[in-house]
């Protein structure tokens, strides 16, 4: 029986613009307390998996502030709204970061990105069918795309050299849908 | 060719007990700026999959303040000091998570778990040959460990009923492994 912990004050710590930073006493069975940190994503975020028809993987490459060095990942972004049907937000990114189109999106798996202190998601989908077209940046994204067998990004993976979670689960769960 | 953005300047918005939270100010090529949050966890962690000898799957079951819920989990935890190597922060919590001690603890893959905003990294190791003993958690901790079947973990995966990023990296990039 896992004993309930009570969290007694949550204070505002800091308001950023995609997050809110907040500090938590929390209160244990046995009476102690803890200041615990909280960060609130409050948008949500949405990715997808692009399999061409020769069963190849678009993935895109970007330098990554938070990480200061490039990243190989699968296109993903925030919703638009708080309401924004992800499915939705999954297809718009796909289409501005790599200009494809699908008309075959399907529900792969739900993330929750870094559970001991952030309420992020990220809705992943599979996107098949695929139409290429135009793609099309905000002014702070310069993205290549690349394709690659499924099998070489699960070697990728396994070698340590994707490392983005969204992006090591996706192929990692469709790899195994697949086999 | 990706087009390198800068970061003119970085400020320390809050300290907290396991992160600090900075405003970036970046510079795009078109000249333009924008403010970003940055998230530095300053510690790291280390997750392990924990296999009994009869194929089945140790997990953690907690409650987690910050999704207001409870979750199924790989046992996991932070690093003790910065040049702990994560091999031995997965062993250390796998013992005190659940018990079990492993006679073989190998590389299974890194993560990080939110590149968008974090620097977060988890390293997952695989372990095996475990023998069981007693659990002994921090006065904040409350846990419940569960055995279950790898395929069964993969299905509640793709039906949502598992989301957290590492444990789902870890079941399928398993399973994905030994098929």
């Amino acid at each position: 029986m896992i004993e309930k912990m009570e969290r007694i004050k949550r204070e505002l710590m800091y308001r950023g613009t995609i997050l809110d930073v907040y500090k938590d006493t929390m209160k244990f069975a046995n009476g102690k307390t803890e200041e615990w940190d909280f960060v609130s994503h409050r948008m949500g975020a949405a990715a997808v998996l692009p399999v061409l028809p020769d069963g190849r993987i678009l993935m895109v490459r970007q330098y990554r502030n938070a990480l200061e060095r490039e990243t190989l990942e699968i296109p993903a972004g925030c919703r638009d709204s708080l309401t924004e049907d992800t499915k939705v937000s999954a297809a718009r990114e796909l289409e501005e970061e790599t200009g494809y189109r699908s008309k075959k999106i399907s529900y792969l798996l739900s993330l929750r990105t870094t559970v001991a202190f952030c309420d992020e998601f990220v809705d992943v989908y599979l996107a098949e069918e695929l139409e290429a077209g135009e793609q099309h940046l905000d002014d702070s994204e310069s993205i290549d795309v690349e394709a690659f067998e499924l099998e070489e990004l699960c070697q990728m993976v396994y070698a340590g050299k994707i490392q983005d979670s969204k992006t090591v689960a996706a192929i990692m769960a469709y790899s195994n849908k697949i086999k």
